[in-house]
């Protein structure tokens, strides 16, 4: 299954703000990922993380399990990813969201993965960063203290986006054959208003090919254009009859 | 500069809560858009977005813009990307964050877009997409539902990485000269201490080289390691001698 996260853990290390855990819980399920782990939490106010959390992560807050010791806590897993805000002075390579997310779904459902997180406002110390098999920077302006549920929110946005769930959803376009019966019925139409100069009918037939060109028509739109069309040449052949 | 994404601005349609506008205000400043657009907000309430916003990002809250009317509000731009939460039945196709961003991008600074974002309980009905020129979707598990501050930084973040700041952080590696300066020592050592078998002197040292070759080993790491299997050779001579 595509969306299948289930090896997939998020890990928070002391966090200070309910509000940050519900809120990253509804990331979780946002994207797939069905467990979280605190690391001796500042407080557990559970109608602070509910609320954030929403009805719909509930789950993910009732069944988090709470540690007081790190090295406990990532005992079972076979991979930590650890996050941080700074980049260079590091033991490992730090990787950019995107890239950790390919390398950590390459590792397989065989394997489970942490990704860590440290406290709103110390972040992961070394001592910390020296349990995790990589680390993760996520880019920012010179202002690069995000928001803890939103890096959370971006790690698990990227896992998804790995798993394959970054198709554009696309609608079906109006068949070649469909566009060619519009532009002569527009055609006609031009003629019918003597909006076309004689001496060059196709001018304004090319003008509006390059327009609609542009516009991934659907085989519904052709239609509305044609009607339109249709109507021009009627009222016209009506007026001509007014006329007699 | 690749960093500039002056020409964004984040607009939000009836926001209910002021602690999403905040955490919007510091998506936007972590992100480097410079300026937030609020249309007919439930609440303003100052201490509470502020908060949110840290203080760093205090000086878009306090330059946001307030209409009370979303047409005019969108008036100056040259495009409007709308989000939405559902996909299909809209006139326009839904692009994902990825594409839309490298789109965005693509239109050039010259061009002033705004990302329009829907109330917390409603999103964006039809009568507001349709001042939309692309739709965007976050892609999600069946729970569709993302926290509005969390939207703005899934698309800021995407803007920041289309805008070529995605790029790995990788320190300088070992050269093949000191890698195998560093295994001609290692065989050394472990010839020292009788790890190797005479019949076959390579099969420790072909084992180390599959280990640590996947390491990305530094200079400095190789250094350790050449410092390690000095100590050893050195121990054993002194041992000799201590023997004799």
């Amino acid at each position: 299954m595509k969306s299948d996260l289930n090896n997939f853990c998020v890990v928070l290390h002391e966090p200070r703000y309910p509000e940050n855990i519900g809120a990253a819980a509804r990331c979780c399920r946002n994207m797939g990922i069905p467990q979280m782990i605190l690391v001796r939490p500042c407080r557990l106010d559970s109608e602070k993380m509910l609320k954030m959390a929403t009805h719909e992560a509930a789950n993910l807050i009732e069944t988090m399990l709470v540690f007081d010791d790190l090295e406990e806590a990532l005992g079972p897993f076979q991979h930590v990813a650890g996050t941080t805000a700074r980049t260079g002075r590091q033991r490992l390579p730090t990787h950019t969201p995107r890239d950790m997310a390919r390398k950590l779904i390459e590792l397989g459902p065989e394997n489970r993965i942490a990704l860590l997180f440290g406290s709103e406002n110390r972040g992961l110390t070394n001592s910390q960063l020296r349990l995790c098999q990589s680390l993760v920077n996520i880019a920012t302006t010179t202002f690069s203290s995000i928001n803890l549920a939103q890096s959370v929110m971006i790690l698990c946005y990227e896992l998804f986006m790995a798993k394959g769930h970054g198709e554009k959803v696309y609608p079906q376009l109006a068949t070649t054959r469909e566009l060619e019966g519009m532009y002569k019925h527009l055609k006609r139409a031009f003629i019918a208003v003597e909006l076309t100069n004689p001496q060059n009918p196709e001018y304004w037939v090319d003008n509006t090919r390059r327009l609609l060109g542009r516009q991934e028509l659907r085989s519904k739109e052709v239609k509305i254009i044609r009607s339109f069309c249709q109507q021009i040449l009627r009222a016209i052949e009506n007026k001509k009859y007014f006329r007699q």
